[in-house]
């Protein structure tokens, strides 16, 4: 799927992105900055120094919600654009993904993958 | 519960709030901004225009999971802080928490009230 062009722009922005599971306690959310989040081949992909709860819910449930957005970005209403991303995810220790942002960001233990299902701009 | 400083100096800064509830479709993932967030004895008000989904999941199931947070405010490793907060939402469409908002806010058709168990710092 196609990541479109105001979302990657989002993704240049300072910003908190949320990112949620499912786990047998029910929803778990937790963050990271846009600022890391890269594209590849369509993928989303987050460094992940801990999620460990979104590991092990990923594990059982691949289902994963991400929103981010930036009040710098001009939405579908003026000034401020946000998207919400349904996909699913995987954690990789290794591979083209993780090397990706292991470039980057060096204290990453895993690279969350994230194929979209739906990209859904929200504002 | 009091709600710390911090959370309250993030709700100063731009940024992005993400409010997660479970429907009977899985969890349900949506934004508003940090500086919508008032709080009132305890408990923080949010201004609803839409959030009609929401509004239905916590009608069966008042749990939700809201993040925010700022690069802006100095967190527990540095620059940037981040909070995690479980609690239980109602939306009231009268009322001194109503009123409240309406003030600010005069597009709201609800007062997201959440009353929390839970504040974490997680940044």
């Amino acid at each position: 799927m196609t990541i479109p062009e105001t979302l990657q722009e989002i993704m240049k922005q300072d910003g908190v992105v949320a990112i949620a599971t499912l786990g047998s306690e029910g929803p778990h959310l937790v963050n990271t900055w846009n600022s890391y989040l890269r594209v590849s081949e369509g993928k989303l992909l987050i460094p992940a120094g801990y999620l460990h709860k979104t590991e092990a819910n990923v594990a059982h449930n691949p289902e994963v919600l991400i929103t981010l957005g930036s009040s710098k970005v001009k939405g579908l209403h003026g000034p401020g654009a946000g998207f919400l991303i349904k996909g699913k995810a995987e954690f990789l220790f290794s591979g083209p993904e993780f090397d990706l942002l292991k470039e980057k960001f060096s204290w990453l233990r895993a690279a969350l993958v994230v194929t979209p299902t739906e990209i859904t701009q929200t504002w």
